[in-house]
């Protein structure tokens, strides 16, 4: 079967647009770079079985197993029926050139070639690192058919673009239980990300035991920390999917939570409490001190000692120097050495940690802040900043990752993650060597409003399509395609037990205090929390890492797929191209939004979690009746007058405005048909929806001048 | 606060009407003995506080502690907020008499009472255990209220009916991983239940390890056993919820996967493999040979070390006996020690067995089987065969549990589970002192249908309603009652993490292969699997225990809700007093019945797992047509013909046969309307559907004689 496929594979010549077709037509996410398709499927019985050819070490047949218990569950059939047997027979052969390295490195291969007919599978990878990633392509490919489970016959030659594609979780300002990461590396390895990025310590809490420092989980923490048999139990979980763990000790700023222990290590006269609030603070590590290097080198070894990976990331990020500046004998010190500025403290700072990493193994990694051209050319730099300042670096001689359009925080869609391209802006015409150097990127999921509850839905699914960024080709960058396979990807996740669609309906239950949610989930489908960091800005009063996450603003989704269908299709519909049956969906959901208000205010009585979402309710029905009554021009033929769609217009300005710190995410899609019921211009052959144009016309969601201005004080 | 509220409580005198309906105005289950409503509400917020006054035990701070995660996760705040803080200022005034056993025993004090007002709440309780039940209560008790969430403002004086409430699960049939009886713990303590019965061992699996036998676990379970480790584990985690753990080692029969690793131990002269098919099977304990009871001196001396518990089940059901008639030495032994035939035998083998057990400090326990005069009164009789088995060893001074009609594998309704009562039959007119020897009851999951994926949906919610017929006062009965509190139960224990809910519609989507699961839905939700054992006897071919568990009889739920209200809606509608809106309703679900068929036909056509249920497609279709027609001659008043009404019920006496193993549960409602529709007075003023004769129409339901044959050689 082997050599009839590897032969068909051979014979053909493929375009670039075949290819891209080919692909897409499979439910895979990430896409992988070369499908060939085949005719016919293989099923998946209870006879399944599975051998292991060539190179064995234990990691392969760890995840061999893990791949059985997966497709157990993915067909609902017992484990003990399908076992690893040692035969050439067997319906899936596994087949590995060589093992892996003891401790997972960047750039180790990753690449597989998948081939399946009728009759059985192939798999064959340089390394295990390849099979865990065929492995998951396997898995993703299983189809309901007549004769049962099965996968199609296809020919997949798959490797990633880049080398590193992580996903970062901040721990520290809210803490995230051990189960919560492991879900959570499951989904990782599902859509083939290889860096797990824990940022284990902030202002708001240091949550990794020391040994050496006590002081530093026993009064840094509130006792929410991970003990090393943890640690050690997240890096061996991480290591059977192919995942790297990075820990992240950001230093000398986000520190206020290490001097609580041990204030002598500050710049300030202390003492120090756990930091409540959210935002960049004073307090930050003083760089002018011996013993300060000493703590480091003590706590740098042990950490070192803890976390097997080459990569020591050291943060470096939003120092904002007033602990410095009030302190003589630090003001003393930079003027004996000559120092400028704050900058060049933090850059001495930087030396000697860098220093430190260096004599204990370790690779240095920081955030943008670091990079100096006093720093070694081994560190990497992670860049908040945007593809140009990757470049830069690249240019200098420093590899870096790309972070910068990965905020997962910032309650983006997909779509705008998906358009951010690490080789894009100034990288794009890097020499080839110098993109080398651009290792790959990392989404990151900062911890200001993330509890256990919501944070997986606040990373998935759209991590997933900043992982097919990080993984397939290039010209891979459909955005309908993406999502009608995020939507896929997304239920295949709940199935590895995130709670990204499971938390919404009790989240929901408990702010309407009953089991009926209909009416309040019309309302939540089309509202999003406000974008970038509005959050704090509406709020009411700041909030605090004690502030429950509990609000409508808490449970709704990142990105509202009622709004995107809806937006479709008004699209259509004023473009005059509308498919059957989309004027009466459209009509339907105007009604219903109309009507829900109705339905909603009495509950809205009963409940203070609902009071706040009042007015969102009020603006959303009249936005379904002025959407009805614009449907209802247009159907006439007869344009709308002036008078009234002044006062629509005006009607909608006030629906987009944050609401409970949530945007009703329609609302654009309204003042279209509205415009459209006038005949204005504006609203004619509107731009299809997966151009972000055309989804970007809500406050916040580019980020004006004033977003800039945050970015700055701001990783 | 609390002098006042005990003063209002002396002042009142409650009639038994009142009580109830105060105790059904709460949701609550089980439903506490005594309710005394207050006014107002105890709002919870941010500065929720607790404080232990009183007796202080490791396991009361443990218990403060769950408590605290599990209030935390229902209102959505931050455990951090609520600390337990030594003051009588607290919110929650904690005070515990007592401590409690260091092993729990059966009937420790499990009462509490529990006094709430705006001020603040006040739980005594004698000992520990009761502060674990009251603290359950107050957890049900959380509402959401247009000041936030709040408990009422009640007083509750709490104890239990019977001091043995039990939850058995086989782990024998098909292994149950950790984590789902983690979950299912939580779930008992939810619910005030204090056993969990571990089923250990069977015929398919020997489930844990021995370190004496390492060939038990080694070669008797395809390596899926609890190491000693994880039992530990298993016990710690029950006691901080108040729940007993007893193991159950089955024997002398139930005991091929013994014989897999030691064959000597059989009466047949092997060898032996683990038994895949389901049944009663030949191999049993050799009772003849002293090395048999040395082998279980040593294993029950190594199993009595672990567990604590004070009980240990030795099963003793289902001996068929061939291997004893089969072996002329053991025919030998007893012709020469007199015995008439297996009974006495086993009787022998049983007081070995007793003397054993007792040595090593424990009571035993035992299926109905082992009841026989010889055995001292110590031990306890676990009663499959009903209350009047039950009552009989009562009589003669033995303690019993009652399993009989607790069988949640055998797919009753909850009504029919909570109408069994212990001191029912011969059992009611015990006396007193009898009637102690009554322990209580246990809810038994057996294990051949099923998986870690829907083994929660066969336990809950049901067994929440066999949980407050063992606590609450023997009048709480009102079935309209339990299933309105059973369905908010039921969304309580979803929060506990209990999978019952939301593995349904995931086992739904990998049947139909598609994420859009509307078609199937509707179907699934108005079937039900078949009852009692009629499951392997409509089986197409035997299941065994690799069968696979996916299919639809698999995903769909025990009980119909959807069933049950359409039954209610029909019954109002042909008794002549329909609420309003009740026949639109009825007409609503029985047009999209009818109508269901067309969109689910050509799925079926696409998955193999969705073929066997076209059938039962048509006939719910043929029944929504049916009834449609029915509702239109009643609209009519005029009388439908004959002929049409003798297809009608031709029709559905097809639709009530089982298909695929499931029953479709809306057919005796749809015959009603069709019988009404002639005008013919079996459909007259129905029972209401509270009423077990009313539900029972459904082949095997009520189990025929030939259910009885069936349950001799079963437990």
């Amino acid at each position: 079967m082997r050599t009839i496929l590897a032969a068909v594979m051979l014979c053909v010549l493929f375009t670039s647009v075949v290819k891209v077709q080919a692909r897409q037509s499979l439910n895979l996410m990430p896409l992988p770079a070369k499908v060939q398709m085949g005719s016919g499927h293989l099923v998946i019985g209870p006879t399944f079985s599975v051998s292991i050819a060539g190179q064995h070490e234990a990691r392969l047949d760890r995840a061999v197993e893990i791949f059985l218990g997966q497709l157990g569950l993915q067909i609902g059939m017992p484990p003990i029926d399908m076992q690893v047997v040692d035969s050439a027979n067997a319906t899936l052969v596994i087949q590995a050139a060589g093992g892996t390295k003891s401790v997972q490195e960047l750039g180790e291969d990753e690449s597989y070639r998948l081939e399946i007919s009728n009759a059985g599978a192939r798999l064959n990878a340089p390394t295990t690192l390849g099979v865990m990633r065929g492995l998951q392509t396997f898995l993703q490919l299983v189809q309901t058919t007549s004769e049962g489970f099965a996968v199609p016959a296809v020919a997949i030659e798959d490797s990633p673009r880049f080398p590193s594609r992580g996903l970062m979780i901040d721990v520290g300002r809210h803490f995230i239980p051990l189960d919560v990461l492991k879900r959570n590396l499951d989904g990782m390895a599902a859509v083939k990300l290889n860096v797990f990025h824990w940022h284990l310590s902030e202002n708001q809490g240091f949550r990794i035991e020391s040994k050496k420092f006590p002081k530093l989980q026993g009064m840094g923490s509130d006792g929410l920390y991970y003990t090393q048999d943890e640690v050690r139990a997240v890096i061996a979980y991480a290591r059977e999917r192919g995942i790297r763990v990075v820990p992240e000790f950001d230093m000398p700023g986000h520190t206020t939570a290490w001097f609580v222990g041990y204030p002598e290590l500050a710049s300030g006269p202390g003492s120090y409490q756990i930091e409540r609030r959210w935002g960049v603070f004073d307090p930050a590590m003083d760089p002018t001190r011996e013993e300060t290097y000493k703590f480091l080198d003590a706590f740098i070894s042990e950490m070192a000692g803890l976390f097997p990976d080459q990569s020591f990331h050291i943060g470096g990020d939003e120092v904002n120097g007033k602990e410095w500046d009030a302190n003589p004998k630090i003001q003393a010190f930079m003027h004996a050495q000559g120092m400028k500025g704050n900058n060049d403290l933090q850059a001495y700072f930087n030396q000697r940690v860098q220093k430190i990493v260096s004599k204990h193994g370790k690779t240095m990694l920081g955030w943008d802040e670091i990079l100096r051209p006093d720093l070694p050319k081994t560190i990497v730099i992670q860049s908040w900043r945007g593809p140009d300042s990757l470049a830069q670096a690249a240019k200098q001689g420093y590899r870096g990752l790309l972070s910068s359009g990965y905020y997962v925080d910032l309650m983006w869609s997909a779509e705008r993650h998906y358009a951010t391209e690490p080789l894009s802006g100034a990288a794009a015409s890097l020499t080839p060597e110098e993109q080398k150097r651009i290792l790959g990127g990392e989404a990151c999921m900062w911890g200001e409003y993330v509890s256990p509850e919501n944070i997986d839905s606040r990373i998935w699914p759209r991590t997933a399509a900043i992982a097919e960024r990080l993984w397939s080709p290039q010209d891979v960058r459909d955005v309908n395609s993406m999502y009608q396979r995020l939507a896929l990807v997304s239920t295949w996740l709940d199935g590895l037990g995130l709670t990204h669609n499971s938390s919404y309906a009790p989240m929901l239950r408990r702010i309407a205090g009953k089991d009926d949610i209909a009416a309040l989930k019309v309302l939540a489908d089309v509202v999003e929390p406000v974008k970038d960091y509005t959050r704090e800005e509406t709020a009411p009063s700041p909030a605090t890492s004690e502030s429950p996450l509990n609000r409508v603003v808490d449970a709704v989704r990142p990105e509202s797929s009622t709004a995107r269908k809806f937006a479709d299709a008004v699209n259509e519909l004023v473009a005059g191209h509308a498919k059957p049956g989309s004027e009466s969906r459209v009509k339907d959901l105007l009604n219903r939004w109309r009507d829900n208000q109705v339905e909603l205010q009495p509950q809205v009585e009963k409940s203070l979690l609902l009071k706040e979402v009042a007015p969102l309710s009020q603006n959303l029905s009249a936005l379904g009746a002025a959407g009805l009554a614009a449907l209802d021009y247009l159907d006439r033929g007869e344009p709308a007058p002036a008078a009234w769609v002044t006062a629509q217009l005006a009607l909608v300005e006030q629906a987009k405005k944050p609401q409970a710190q949530m945007l009703i995410m329609v609302a654009p899609s309204v003042e279209k048909l509205i415009r459209a019921s006038a005949g204005q211009a504006s609203a004619g052959p509107a731009a299809p929806s997966s151009s972000p144009e055309n989804r970007s016309t809500l406050m916040g969601q580019r980020g004006g001048p004033w977003n800039l201005r945050k970015l700055i004080f701001r990783r």
